[in-house]
């Protein structure tokens, strides 16, 4: 396989137990799921596929990607194939690691929670994209799935009971074509970890 | 590329700071040189070759591969191609996590430095092999490129000043063809780290 491109797609850690792109394992949420060291290589190598939300995110940072988003994708791309890892662009990608830009408020520890402002995954659409396409993984330029201001974490309970393990801080997403993409995502082998520093390289079609 | 076989060659990380398969960047025995972040991603992927010194190491916990051990090699199997990825298998790869096996002691801490019984790179081995050949980096089943005696680790300083990373308890090496394998090898992205968690995959060509 030669690389037409040839990019590193994660955020480097300086500080580990916050920051970084990172994997989140199925049993961080679900009982008696994959732990990050589980995860089979089949959920963490394969195509990608971009689908761009970040007209509508950039404008509201408390946005939630929609089932209508995800349809809108395949008007234009066609179904996402089987056997897809789907990265979601909201675009805020782009201010890492400017903390007030990118989650929403400069405040550190718990008293940021309240505060948090930024997009994630609608548990409506994470439940048609997990139950209406096969997916192997999920992903986006955003903290965490879910978005900002969740209380439930609903999206991550519907995405890793289904054991797909999601990508959080992922980065350089705006290097990466619509399709024709192929992800090696390796998180840190933890035993018994509910996730892990995750590194994604990325070869890019010719 | 569609895999023949496809492994998990890290072992988990039960405990972080001393186990576990590892990166060593060059900077941590080469000042000024790279930190583990900015280890270029052609060092970590590519066509990795397997060098094979168990039936001498496994009788000899103070073995150092020698020059002559990589000749051999290249007498059976041709001159190693340009960039590879060369990793010697010592055999002590099937003794991971034992301490007493895998160290040579079991004894934890600073105590355990003169016990530390296991084998490594010779020097000497270490400049033929990057001056004679071009090798994107090297690797091994043993916690250390330097053997356990080693007293001043010159293996490393050879090896790290040319800027080659080199990987550190690399598992499952008995499944790995002499030539034929493909490796991306991603270790944790720390900001200016010596080293840090390394996830090797490998696929096998039919």
């Amino acid at each position: 396989m030669t690389p037409a491109g040839f990019y590193y797609s994660s955020n480097a850690f300086s500080a580990p137990e916050h920051g970084g792109t990172h994997l989140d394992a199925p049993v961080h949420f679900a009982k008696d799921h994959l732990s990050v060291d589980q995860v089979p290589l089949s959920n963490l190598t394969g195509n990608a596929v971009v689908i761009d939300v970040s007209e509508k995110a950039l404008k509201n940072r408390d946005y939630l990607i929609s089932v209508n988003d995800i349809e809108n994708w395949e008007k234009k791309n066609g179904k996402i194939p089987d056997s897809s890892i789907v990265l979601f662009k909201t675009g805020l990608g782009k201010f890492y690691p400017n903390a007030k830009n990118y989650f929403g408020t400069d405040v550190k520890g718990v008293d940021a929670i309240p505060l948090l402002h930024f997009p994630g995954i609608d548990p409506g659409a994470a439940e048609w994209l997990v139950s209406q396409r096969k997916i192997k993984a999920l992903g986006l330029d955003t903290p965490s799935i879910d978005y900002g201001q969740s209380k439930d974490f609903k999206t991550h309970q519907v995405v890793l009971a289904k054991n797909i393990p999601a990508f959080e801080n992922v980065a350089n997403l705006d290097k990466l074509p619509t399709k024709g993409s192929y992800i090696v995502a390796l998180p840190m082998k933890i035993e018994h970890g509910s996730g892990g520093p995750l590194r994604i390289i990325v070869w890019i079609r010719n």
